[in-house]
């Protein structure tokens, strides 16, 4: 058996290095401002993107990071970093998700860095988005958390409130706080992260997006709607490219 | 002349501590859970609390500050103090304003603690709001800013936006990031506020609360509608209550 799961964590990473490779080679090209995402699959592209500097197969290209740890890395690679700050306007973004549904519409934030994700990818010309063809879904929320960004001040009230929406009455909602070794988490904005599990699938994502971001200690949610350009998407019969509304 | 100023400022401060002291003996009951407002205005009320409870003239009374600054100030006159964690239900909550419209809509948050603010009194069964009356006002954001508490993270980018917003075109709008000691200003929350300068009134405020919330980096606005169910306002006249829909 430890033989078989071996294989399936090796057939994982290649999946990723795929898609990761792919985006930077088909999407980045020399002068361009790239949001760099966050994440094991996002991962690749980065790696992808400093070895195509450091060959001089790219060049004059700079990066934003959407997250403290994106930024250590794409750092130690030598990317040339920048932010929003000083380049609004962001040419290509790649990041990886948590799901994907069939309009592209996504979960992200399960690695905790939704907020800066949301920014930069908001902000990008073209959103790529890479994953493996294990987070294609058909409804959202389905195979792990929704995150939900909040100010620490009084949370528990928050997540009263988001518990008690009525857009996601019909989806058997529980949350709980996340934590990291027995504390709370805590954000590169300093903030907390609610995590919503659903039984059932939410109805109404737009109005749920919408309902979620008007509770006053909520700063930011993982639904990232209508945002996507393309979907690089891996699996064991090979690699396919959706794009939104094709 | 400087005693024609004295004599304003005296009055000014009579008409605050007059409405300070009439919401507390109008509105607030024994056993009730009481949001404690901000500001010069509040600060009245809380004084009137405080010794009210020290008369044994109101009893089994716990309040809940909307700021550090306000809980220091509650706790120094032996109010016994809550959070909404505990208390989810507020009985009556009392602030003052900066502007009040004739539909008792606000402007919020020159002080700095519109996030509490709204956090706290978006939970009030009611909400008694407490001016004088050179704080009503025609259109929203025409005697001073409207402040927005946005994430530090791309701070300048978050400002860019909120100035090109399409609902606040026609109000020549400029922007400041607000600044204490030559320092930017940093919120109980640890985020940083931009002041919103209007030339001309929005023509649209429910959709400028809606289109400011929906910025990736705003974690909350100063605009406070549909929230007031009653305003006390002092002048040389005397006092009146204005309730909403009257």
């Amino acid at each position: 058996m430890s033989v078989t799961v071996e294989t399936q964590v090796i057939h994982a990473e290649a999946l990723k290095k795929v898609v990761g490779y792919k985006a930077v080679d088909d999407y980045v090209r020399s002068g361009m401002v790239v949001g760099l995402g966050t994440g094991s699959t996002a991962y690749y592209a980065i790696q992808r993107l400093g070895q195509k500097l450091q060959e001089g197969k790219l060049f004059d290209i700079v990066g934003i990071p959407t997250s403290t740890k994106t930024e250590r890395h794409a750092k130690s690679l030598g990317i040339p970093l920048v932010t929003l700050d000083s380049h609004p306007v962001v040419d290509v973004a790649i990041d990886g998700a948590d799901e994907v549904d069939r309009r592209l519409n996504l979960v992200k934030g399960r690695g905790g860095s939704l907020l800066r994700e949301k920014l930069i990818e908001t902000e990008a010309r073209k959103l790529v988005i890479i994953v493996d063809d294990s987070k294609l879904v058909e409804g959202l929320g389905m195979t792990g958390a929704v995150p939900v960004e909040v100010i620490p001040f009084c949370w528990r009230h928050t997540m009263r409130r988001l518990l008690g929406l009525e857009c996601l009455a019909s989806c058997n909602v529980s949350a709980t706080i996340r934590s990291e070794n027995e504390n709370i988490y805590v954000t590169d904005n300093n903030n907390y992260i609610v995590d919503l599990f659903l039984e059932k699938p939410i109805p109404d994502i737009v109005l749920a997006a919408q309902q979620i971001s008007e509770i006053v200690g909520v700063v930011e949610h993982g639904l990232f709607l209508n945002m996507v350009d393309l979907c690089i998407v891996s699996g064991k019969d090979g690699t396919r490219v959706i794009e939104r509304g094709l």
